[in-house]
């Protein structure tokens, strides 16, 4: 196996869970916050300052990587991890997400996606087999099945078909994976359907993959309907393997769904808004960038131990931002995913103190949501 | 003092000079490259990695700073060194240079220079007594008198008009200068006129600043006009004050400068060349960017010792400036910066060792100008 997962403890009154997952490029504990790399690179940060804020798994971009800079070349660097010199963990996706999100510059058969890059409009094809051959290249620890992301709103007909299609398309990733070093995840899509979700999960699990991730949310619908998809789905899945919730960040949606019982996450959202100037506290988001911080001497809080918060002041990031300056966004990007990994610590250790219950009580008496 | 200079060693056979110069932030070895942090940060760097690569002077533009944030809320912050916490040397300029260099902009007259913002068109004044004022409110350690750079080339008698209303401005601004924690330093003038260098130096040297820089020099002139400019300038110092090449900070320009007895220089070149994709090495530049370098798994230069060369390839730092990572321009702008605090570093040891003829003729066979 190349990745295990073991069980540390269960919350006695909701479904989440502390974990720990065994990679070849090491440890790391669950819940976890995986920061997104897409380019071979968690933009505007070192891997030294993802390993200090305590970053054990990142997520990189089979599309992107595959495009520029190539993973033939990737792969005679040694590998994404020596290419970019990052030596914990890393997942990439299989590169559906971003073609199917291409519109009219893709096309869908059985066999796979033809598109056409959205950097110089080149020809390519990405199928089960081609998305699998090129994170077999890339190397990362935990690769994904190639999947359609079913967007929302959606017909039944429309989500089952691209749900049958995606279960035939994860057996095939299986058949063409051939890395030991490498765990395979399936991904359960279904739309907004329980019977479709029941019937991805049940299919998934049939071909026992090492891990499962849970796609197609945080897609645009009301966050109730969400927390209801996933209240249906996390059970349908072995409790033996990793839960992998796709494309969610944000500090509501990660708390429930840690209640659910999901021990992974990843999203752009952090370092996104980083780079416009909004900050993620556990009040809620702050705009740093706004005037009202010009002359706030204070730090962005005064509670949070990242580099940021320890040395700069709101009035200087705000500063840097109003200028243009990288800095800004180096200290806004690290705040932020300090906050949602140690975030993330806490709510593990309320797990294992049996407190999570309370933890997520008074999480929602101090957050604003936006 | 505010701050003093202490002479380590003198080469015996050119004007090269080692030295050291304590100030309220600490001691630096001389000569010097001084980062230059526009706007309150080295662009894309952080305090933590400038010590590491060993700076212990920047430079800071009273011209940005006046306009964005305001030197009144740099002081609110406790001061330059407070607001950007940078507990090393900081130097400021007068302003003079970026008021000048606005054109249809502003307009001169005995009294100071009326402009309009770049930013946003609005209605400026600096004079001799304001850019004291502003410069004392920014609160670094070496601050520079207000002066007119002579543009190049310009014809004598305009020189001469200019650079003695630069020394009255020099007379002013050491009247109005009231901070015992700063040196201010004198700027010496005269354009490309030995007569007006030789009556410039003469009138700042009678007024007695604790340094003196030589300005109006890399100005778009010949690099051996500038050699023959500093040939004559520099004797007419006095040698127990530190002296500063301003605008200076190319390999070449910088072991002539320390031959003929400078020993600061800045420059924004290192860190703007390294945004577009070059490195500075021993044997002059290399765009990393370039197609060359996509498959070139060794460091930027493998006998360099910053944290790029160390840790990652050109293929990877090409990929990141390819694809617009702002990692990439981290990595080849520490590598700049390291290269020439490291170049600074090599030349001192040479001249303490009474060797640095060697080291120069060394420098110049390998060296490949642009």
């Amino acid at each position: 196996m190349a990745i295990t997962y073991e069980l540390v403890k269960r919350c006695s009154k909701t479904g989440a869970r502390a974990g720990r997952i065994y990679t070849p490029h090491g440890v790391f504990d669950t819940p976890i916050f995986m920061p997104v790399g897409t380019q071979a690179t968690v933009k505007a940060m070192s891997p030294d300052e993802l390993k200090e804020m305590g970053a054990g798994i990142i997520l990189s971009n089979t599309y992107h990587l595959y495009l520029r800079p190539g993973h033939d070349l990737v792969a005679e660097a040694g590998g994404l991890h020596n290419f970019m010199k990052w030596d914990r963990g890393i997942l990439t996706d299989s590169g559906g997400f971003q073609v199917f999100s291409l519109g009219p510059l893709r096309k869908i058969t059985e066999d796979g996606v033809t598109f056409r890059s959205h950097i110089d409009g080149s020809k390519h094809f990405l199928s089960p087999e081609k998305a699998t051959e090129v994170q077999m290249a890339l190397g990362a620890d935990i690769i994904m099945a190639f999947d359609e992301c079913v967007p929302y709103p959606a017909e039944h007909d429309y989500a089952r078909t691209s749900t049958e299609r995606t279960t035939r398309w994860a057996d095939r990733c299986k058949k063409a994976h051939t890395r030991k070093d490498q765990a395979l995840f399936g991904i359960v899509q279904g739309g907004m359907y329980k019977d479709l979700r029941t019937m991805s999960a049940n299919d998934l699990v049939a071909l026992d993959f090492p891990g499962y991730a849970i796609g197609g949310l945080s897609v645009g619908e009301p966050k109730a309907l969400m927390y209801e998809m996933l209240d249906h789905t996390v059970p349908l899945l072995p409790a033996t393997k990793p839960r992998y919730l796709m494309g969610v960040g944000t500090p509501d949606c990660l708390i429930e769904g840690v209640m659910y019982g999901i021990d992974m996450f990843d999203c752009v959202f952090p370092t996104r808004v980083a780079r416009n100037g909004t900050v993620m506290t556990k009040w809620g988001r702050l705009v740093v960038k706004n005037a009202a911080y010009a002359r706030d001497f204070r730090p962005i809080d005064p509670e949070c131990s990242c580099y940021a918060c320890r040395n700069f002041s709101r009035a200087y990031i705000r500063h840097l931002l109003k200028t243009d300056e990288i800095f800004g966004l180096r200290l806004t990007t690290m705040h932020n995913l300090h906050f949602l990994i140690d975030f993330m610590k806490k709510m593990r250790q309320a797990i294992i103190e049996d407190r999570f219950p309370a933890f997520r009580q008074e999480f929602w008496e101090h957050y604003k949501t936006h």
